[in-house]
């Protein structure tokens, strides 16, 4: 038997009066006037495959076949009646008049229709197999292959180069838990699978590999989101010998090529930069939605003075913040709408959420409505529609706490409202895709459980120049060369120019609290490796499964992984994890806890 | 300070006179006549840089300058003067005069020289950072880059889509032993890492792929050989709807590509196919090295009735071979010699090496040159002289025991004698590409230790249609359609046509003596996944590092990987695998054993 000739979802009218071969599934039968219509699907697209009576045997065939039976289909094409043309598809003007007819395999009735999209997460995980049958899952995972292969292009163009580095590695317990991996030949001993390449990717640039990338699995023992599996994808760089700004628009270029290329999206010509002290003063958030046009206003020093004890006592906290996010028109919001935002910031640690409804600025106090009024003095109330430029019809919301409870809090307000259908309709929500950078984080975040400092992004990212004393003097000021880009509010990649100097990063582990010892049994070979000449590098690694999520639409980034972990990370199609024999433990060394 | 505008290696004429700013390590320094001379390396090779004294701040600094520190250079391009220059660089006719010279890092004194080429491995993998900085290593890596591209460039042309299957898996214990992963959500269970993503591709050829590939970690472990390592890397294919032939012309087509692209060599426009059985026959081997221009001659059936018990007893077993391998021009070979090659077919099992020199053929008997010609009668010498061709000058070595020690035994001593100096002076060697395809593999081994049939490849083969039967009726006589690719004596590839249909599945599931409700345990997913109109559907996996390791002419497959693991399964540069926290083994509800 001869080759398929066509995909079924390509027949077209420039195939008219040929033979073809098809091969694919019937997605759909149907009897009609004594004829038997089958669509048939593969992976391009659906095209109607007509079997007349007048061939007996293969119509008898057809009369055989079900949902989902694996078909061959010899036949001619030919223009589809008048008035039945599809639109919908590529082969909307033609059919294929069948000659012959292969049932290459049958199909028990599947456990759902394939069109059918109320199916349980549970039900299409655990039948992944015909899951990924269905057209948009097919499209979502050709989309992922298809920035995948965008971002090779662009990197190997620009001379980087994919080189693979170990999944068996060291376990050096920093940040999130490691997939640990027991080892035979070592016995009491075990690998880490790696949480990302970082350290390989920096011995690589000592090595003077010059430009590397690689699209690699990771891995997180964390416990699981929405938007988070136990291995994932990252998209990971690294480079040498450029400055922060030139990593910056190299790998800004490559994102605006990849979505021209993949999606036809013409992303901004340059991304805003914004540091991470002005993205929390304005948004709360180091990964603002810039879709959402609402912005903080700072209130903590008018605050100080005031009656009202919750924003006062804030303002007065070493570590606290009073904000304020004004929704223009708010004052349309219904008391219960109002009170189910209040609840909804109780779930990021808020105590409650305040609220100014402005009825009318030039009444002053009796313009506006509030039960705050009255514990808030003139000039405090000025100074509130003053700085948030308030108009008639507006609603101001507050947030009065320690500074992570606001931005947090607010932040999440922010979006709520940002994202809603009241936005959309008011102007406050503007679609489309709104990229930028935020750059000079933090080298540290203070622990306060461990009572040390410890790395915002990982301890191998560089101080910025002028703050390399503050390693020893004052680490909370030291600001790093970090950089994140975010993408409608979601951090799509993150990176920083790496410490190539052996003593920056000895201080740097001194900072975090590592004694020398254990700096050296833990990153020994990175510390040696920097002896040798290690040039000024840097690089940022991207989620591919986030982007492709973002691009395609999906809900979850389970809608772009051919066969992901549920919540509890397990795979429901294998049953993975499952018991393994006591002969393979005793092999590894290891036993069972009670 | 601006970005460097060239590579040192690729300083060129065509820059003369221009002015160029260089990244590079120092490879070597020089004194001469008061100028300083630095090679100035970076991943494209060298360009000397001249230092003079006239400009003195720039002079005392690189002066300070020492091998693989890590230096800018501004300056200009000149020609060297006649009679310097070097025609084995690409910047053998120029220099760079050194304007400004700034250190970007220094560098202690490397623990070796990187163009030392008597380094013990473990020095090398101790130090990789360094070692990956010799040119060869770097030449390597770049090769298996390339070769990555070439493969995914085809790949994409023919419609194949890379698709990631999971590393966290479900452990199935058939074949080699699985790395195991503890699992800390789900307590006493295990993932296992994949030997590959066999089945993962097979469903998703069931899901209507069509053309699936990735290049992707596979793990096993096993006891490491040369090539061998613990994670290794496979170029891993599946396709539906072809023949055998269709699938083994297109990956046949790939790799022509792949070699023509990357290092310019043509492969046979068609590769010879050979059966499994005349593979065994003639080289004692399912990888024959088709370079070596020896083969074995047929003698069992002529041995049966000889005095020489050896060969009558291995003639008269069930399961015996006897068996000639005629070296042309091989009578100069030394009794030393000879002896030296009994030794090594020791190793494979052979409890001794016959051999007969043939002086004179015309003088029958007499013109036999051997210790065994005595005990083996008229009809049976001639019978050897006539089958082998043998002419005056050669020799003739026997292997004669099971079938399987006189095909290894035998096998090893053709390659050996293959391989050596005597060959190549002799025209037994023919030195350049020789692949071809083995095909028609039995579909099963039995295993005596067992008592039970084992499959020869994987229980996802396709028997031979004919051969359906066999299946319950002759195990032994089922043949599969399973094809290797086979390089110069290694296997670079393999894979089938997989098994399409449930029932066929569960009959070789029986011929395993897998019963039922352990079938359905481990495999049930791909059992359920068959019944839904699976597509007939076959792939292949190509072993990337062998093929780079062969392409790049290395000693060894660790030369082509960037950071891989000793024969021990260790990483001696990070120091993995490590002790862990007692508090890790507790969340993974696990402990060690004493």
């Amino acid at each position: 038997m001869s080759t398929r000739t066509e995909y079924c979802g390509l027949v077209a009218e420039n195939l008219m009066g040929q033979s073809v071969s098809l091969c694919g599934w019937v997605h759909r039968r149907r009897d009609h006037g004594g004829v038997i219509f089958i669509d048939l699907r593969d992976r391009e697209g659906l095209v109607q495959v007509v079997c007349d009576p007048d061939r007996a045997e293969m119509f008898k065939t057809a009369e055989g076949v079900r949902n989902e039976f694996c078909l061959r289909v010899d036949g001619v094409v030919r223009a589809r009646p008048a008035g039945t043309e599809n639109s919908g598809l590529v082969s909307g003007k033609v059919e294929v008049l069948c000659h012959e007819l292969t049932v290459l395999n049958a199909s028990v009735t599947p456990p759902f229709q394939l069109d059918d999209d109320n199916l349980s997460e549970t039900t299409r995980l655990t039948h992944r197999v015909l899951d990924l049958r269905r057209p948009q899952m097919q499209k979502n995972l050709r989309l992922r292959y298809r920035v995948a292969m965008a971002v090779r292009r662009y990197l190997d163009d620009q001379g980087f180069i994919d080189i693979e580095t170990p999944m068996l590695t060291k376990s050096t317990p920093e940040g999130a838990r490691d997939y640990l991996v027991p080892s035979r030949v070592n016995a009491g001993q075990f690998f880490a699978l790696p949480q990302s390449p970082q350290l390989f990717k920096q011995m690589l640039m000592v090595s003077g590999f010059d430009r590397y990338y690689q699209i690699t699995k990771c891995f997180r023992d964390e416990d699981l989101r929405a938007d988070r599996q136990p291995e994932f994808t990252q998209i990971d760089c690294e480079t040498s010998f450029l400055a922060e700004q030139e990593i910056r628009d190299l790998f800004e270029a490559m994102i605006r090529s990849v979505f021209t290329e993949t999606i036809g999206v013409t992303l901004a010509a340059t991304f805003p930069v914004m540091q991470y002290s002005e993205a929390m003063q304005r948004f709360g958030s180091d990964k603002p939605d810039l879709r959402v046009k609402l912005e903080f206003t700072e209130l903590t020093d008018v605050m100080k003075d005031v009656d009202f004890k919750v924003f006062s006592n804030a303002a007065n906290l070493a570590d606290g913040r009073v904000a304020a996010l004004r929704v223009p028109k708010g004052a349309e919001l219904s008391r219960s709408e109002i009170d189910g935002y209040g609840e909804f910031v109780a779930i990021y640690g808020a105590k409650g959420l305040a609220w100014i409804k402005v009825n009318d600025k030039a009444a002053g106090r009796d313009g506006l409505q509030s039960p705050i009024v009255k514990n808030l003095h003139d000039a405090a109330l000025a100074e509130i529609v003053a700085r948030t430029g308030a108009e008639n019809g507006d609603i101001i919301f507050f947030g009065a706490d320690r500074r992570k409870v606001v931005n947090d809090a607010l932040g999440a307000l922010r979006l709520k409202i940002g994202h809603s259908e009241f936005a959309k309709n008011n102007g406050l929500f503007e679609a489309g895709w709104q990229p930028l950078w935020v750059v000079d984080f933090p080298m540290f975040e203070y622990d306060e459980d461990d009572a040390r400092w410890v790395s915002t992004h990982h301890p191998f990212t560089s101080p910025k120049d002028e703050h390399l004393d503050y390693l020893e003097t004052d680490p909370g000021r030291c600001l790093a060369k970090a950089y994140d880009m975010v993408l409608n509010g979601w951090e799509i990649g993150g990176g920083s120019v790496r410490i190539h100097r052996e003593d920056v990063q000895s201080k740097v582990f001194r900072a975090l609290k590592l004694d020398a010892d254990e700096a050296r049994e833990k990153f020994g070979f990175l510390l040696d490796a920097l002896q040798y000449g290690a040039p000024p590098h840097g690089g940022i690694a991207f989620g591919l499964d986030r982007i492709v999520t973002m691009m395609a639409g999906a809900d979850s980034i389970r809608d772009v992984i051919a066969f992901p972990k549920t919540q509890r990370a397990q795979d429901l199609l294998t049953q993975a994890p499952s018991p393994v024999d006591e002969k393979q433990l005793r092999e590894l060394h290891i036993r069972l806890r009670n």
